[in-house]
């Protein structure tokens, strides 16, 4: 099967004008078929403050409500989407950027209230391949934003994370799939106050050990079990690594399910 | 050659719910291979408001600095663009939302300040029809916003309707293109207060007639110029009709030159 690399743009990376350039540069060199994807929720609470918008998290979780969707709609699917796509096609890379609607690529429902309503936010049903496949295969760049859609006419707002993991899973059936979360470290590390010392490889087993040890920052223990949760339902590779080789990603942090 | 139908979505219609919902209905009922561009300035103009950006029009066209380039990205780009392919997939109609700087559709150059300076307003240099034809055959329904790029990285603002001119005057080379501008009214009228008097053809020496003789209304003569100058570069049919029929354009006005 074809190479296809996936790699989803952190927050910190999207918010440092150079750190962004530096990644959009590092995603242009690697050579093979690609498919990016990104939030902005800094950059929508920002927008949210300057409009008198307020802002609700739970647990880190967006509540979007009506107001809510159409900032989150400008930020990502406008401002950060349209500038990203500028750029990459400054650096020759066929970028086209989208939402899950465009394409009908990603369909999702409102997420049912339990505790929490969560407003207009959506828990993925399917990946459209079959488009994804024919933008792929036409030699375009999918530059794909945090929103999804119900099929209805109705936008919603879905985690860049589980979107990203959620893309590598599907396409893994026709392509040999690197998924790359990226971040501003070179990779997990074994020391935080060494920079240098990225272990090669996490497997469950070992991640396991390292929550009970305490060896791993809080921080890192969602990004990991999602990365973790892609190996398990067969995404081929998948990393953790810097913003700035993702044209190199096996530099960074593997996580194998094993 | 097949056939493509074109169609610009005017101001008016995009500002009312229902009329946007009937104009993407009846686009939807085309049964032809299609694009859709749409503009959003008084959508901008609100936003603008909203966040005390100053908005300033010099004889109607939008001076667009750095904060109203990033207002206008977020409305046509995110906001609008958005919801009208949702709309449409809801219709069953494989949309893909796009600005020209998506698959490099629209290259521009910002436009050289000789008394006025516009801005990131950008003049059209080449529309890649390449890209737009892959998207047009794997059927997908290109809906494109009135932003453009330079290719450096920089997104311009561009009007909606020379968008639209120049993308039908590059795809009339490879199809049998039908360019529609719609609005509120059925066609351009014989008698205004007689919304049935449809004048069923002008061409350019009617037109020179019409002005003389004053029988036209004068907001109609910018939108009779400009489809007279997609006509006279090869555009096989040009008409201005309601934004509820897309399906039937022939039922408007058909513009030519002689």
């Amino acid at each position: 099967m074809e190479k296809l690399l996936i790699v989803k743009l952190g927050g910190k990376v999207l918010a440092d004008e150079s750190k962004l350039n530096a990644a959009l540069s590092s995603f242009a060199d690697s050579s093979l078929r690609k498919i990016l994807i990104h939030g902005g929720g800094n950059e929508a609470s920002d927008l949210a403050e300057k409009m008198n918008v307020p802002v609700k998290m739970i647990e880190g979780r967006r509540i979007t409500d009506d107001s809510m969707l159409e900032i989150v709609t400008m930020v990502y699917g406008g401002l950060i989407n349209k500038k990203i796509v500028a750029q990459l096609q400054s650096l020759k890379i066929n970028a086209i950027g989208m939402s899950g609607a465009d394409g009908n690529i990603i369909l999702s429902e409102r997420r049912p209230v339990k505790t929490i309503d969560y407003g207009n936010v959506g828990d993925i049903k399917k990946i459209n391949s079959g488009n994804l496949v024919k933008l792929l295969e036409n030699d375009f760049v999918p530059t794909i934003c945090a929103l999804t859609h119900d099929g209805k006419g109705q936008l919603l707002n879905t985690n860049a994370d589980t979107i990203a993991a959620a893309i590598a899973e599907t396409l893994s059936e026709c392509y040999d799939v690197e998924l790359c979360y990226c971040f501003e470290f070179r990779g997990v590390l074994e020391n935080v106050a060494d920079k240098n010392s990225v272990i090669p490889e996490i497997d469950n087993k070992e991640f396991e050990k390292m929550k009970i040890s305490g060896s791993i920052n809080d921080g890192m223990i969602p990004k990991i079990f999602n990365a973790l949760e892609a190996s398990k339902k067969g995404v081929q590779k998948v990393y953790i690594c810097s913003y700035e080789s993702l044209d190199h990603p096996s530099k960074g942090t593997q996580i194998c399910f094993k």
